[in-house]
C-alpha cells in the first residue's frame, strides 16, 4: 500500500530551507491581504496577476505593457502605481480580462524562494479561495508544504490559522509529522467560531496595523470563507486561475 | 508613567536575529531534556554546568578539569562520556558540588548565539522550574526573550509549550505585541490540564523520537511543574543557580 503523501507547515519564509520544497506542492499564504487579492481578482475575471517585489518593478512594467499597475506602502497606493491591496478595488466590471501587476513584499519573496527551490508547483491560499485549495491537494496526493508569508519573517496568526484550517479539512488524507502544523490547527480549532474576533481579541499585530488604516471592512472580507473560490496557479511567471 | 518591559516570543533559533537580544533576558527553553535535566542537577547541588556544543568539545573538557561529562545521541550515552542527558542521572549523592559538562545540540547553539548577540541576560526554562522563572522575570523588569532550541530549527510543541506557560503566568506584567506569544499561550491554554497526553494526542515529533528509545519516564519528568525549582543563569561560560 503506498502511502499517503506528507505535509508539512512553514510559519515563516525564514524556516523554508528547512523543508524539502522540490518534491512539494507549495501554497503560499498572505492572508491579509495579498493572496486574498489575488483571489478576488482572478474570480471576477482577472486574466493573469503578476507578483512582483518593489514598487519600481512594478512602475517598470506598467511601462512595458498593457496591466494595471497595484500596491500599497502604509496602507495608501504607493506613489507611481495606480490601485491598492484592497479586494474592494477589483470588481467584474473592473478586472475583466485585464492583467494585474500587484507588488507585495511578504508573499512575493516566498513565492519567488519557493520557484528558486524548484517547488513542483505553487499556488497560492487564502479563507475567500479555501476550498479550491483543499480539493486541489486532495486531488493532486502529493507532497504539500503550507508556506506562511508571516511579516518580515516574523510569524503571524493569520497566516497560521489558514494552515490550521487547510489541515483541519484535509488531515485524513495526508501524513503529517510536522509540530508546526499541530499548532496551527490547534490555533485554528480554537479561533474558527469567529476568526475575526480571534485576531481582534489576541491583540494580532497585522490586525493592529491595518485597523490603524481603517481597513476593518479588508479584514473582514479576508476572513470570509469561500467567497473568492478559485485556484490561483503559477505559471511562466504569472497566477492565473487553474481551469479543472 | 513608565511602559511594562516588552515579552517576545521566538519560536526557533532561525528566528533570534529578528529580536532585539542586546536589550533583553533572553530565556533559553530546551524542554526535551536538556533545560529540565540543568535545573534538576543544580536543584540537587551541582557546582555549575558547562554546556558545550559536541561530544570532543565535552571529552576535552573532561581531560582538562575534574569535571563530569554527559551528553547523548540517538538516545545513548554518547561514546567517550560518561552520563546521559537524562535528569534522572543526577540525584544529590551524586551531583553534589560537582561540575556537570553536558552537551547538546539545539539549546547550547541558540545559547551561544544570545550570547555572541549581547544578551543583557541568559537563563534557562523547563516546567521544572517554571516558577523560578516566572518569579525572576517579573522581578527584574527587563525585556524578555522566551527563546525556543526546536529541533534543528524546526518548530516544536513542548518549547513553545513551556513559552505558553510562562506567558500565562506573568503576561499583565509585560506588554506584549507578538503574535507568537499569543499563539504559544492560546497553546498553553488548551494544553495545560494534561500536557503530556496533548503531546502525545498530537504526535509530536520529539515525543515520538524519545519514546522510541524508551524514555517515557524522562518525559513525564520534564513536564513536571516546578519539581526542581531553581534558577539556572549564565555566568562567566557556566550555568549556576542563582542565590536571590
Amino acid at each position: 500500500m503506498r502511502s499517503t503523501p506528507a505535509l508539512y507547515t512553514c510559519l515563516s519564509p525564514a524556516l523554508l530551507q528547512l523543508y524539502d520544497v522540490s518534491t512539494s506542492i507549495v501554497v503560499i499564504i498572505d492572508v491579509l491581504r495579498a493572496t486574498s487579492t489575488i483571489a478576488e481578482a482572478l474570480k471576477n475575471g482577472a486574466k493573469s496577476i503578476i507578483p512582483v517585489d518593489s514598487v519600481s518593478a512594478c512602475i517598470s512594467l506598467g511601462k512595458q505593457m498593457d496591466v494595471i499597475t497595484a500596491g500599497e506602502r502604509d496602507g495608501k497606493i504607493a506613489e507611481g502605481l495606480t490601485y491598492g491591496n484592497t479586494p474592494f478595488h477589483y470588481p467584474p466590471e473592473f478586472i475583466k480580462d485585464k492583467t494585474l501587476v500587484l507588488t507585495t513584499t511578504n508573499g512575493t519573496k516566498l513565492l519567488h524562494m519557493a520557484l528558486a527551490e524548484n517547488a513542483k508547483a505553487i499556488i497560492t491560499g487564502s479563507f475567500p479561495n479555501l476550498s479550491a485549495v483543499c480539493d486541489y491537494l486532495v486531488r493532486e496526493k502529493q507532497n504539500v508544504i503550507l508556506a506562511c508569508a508571516a511579516w518580515k519573517d516574523r510569524i503571524n496568526l493569520e497566516d497560521t490559522l489558514f494552515a490550521g484550517a487547510v489541515i483541519s479539512k484535509i488531515k485524513e488524507h495526508f501524513t503529517i509529522n510536522c509540530d508546526a502544523a499541530q499548532m496551527a490547527e490547534t490555533l485554528y480549532e480554537k479561533a474558527k467560531d469567529d476568526l475575526y474576533e480571534f485576531m481582534k481579541n489576541k491583540n494580532a499585530s497585522h490586525y493592529n496595523r491595518l485597523m490603524s488604516f481603517g481597513l476593518e471592512k479588508d479584514i473582514r472580507f479576508c476572513f470570509e470563507v469561500d467567497i473568492a473560490n478559485v485556484l490561483p496557479v503559477y505559471q511562466d511567471g504569472r497566477l492565473v486561475k487553474l481551469i479543472w
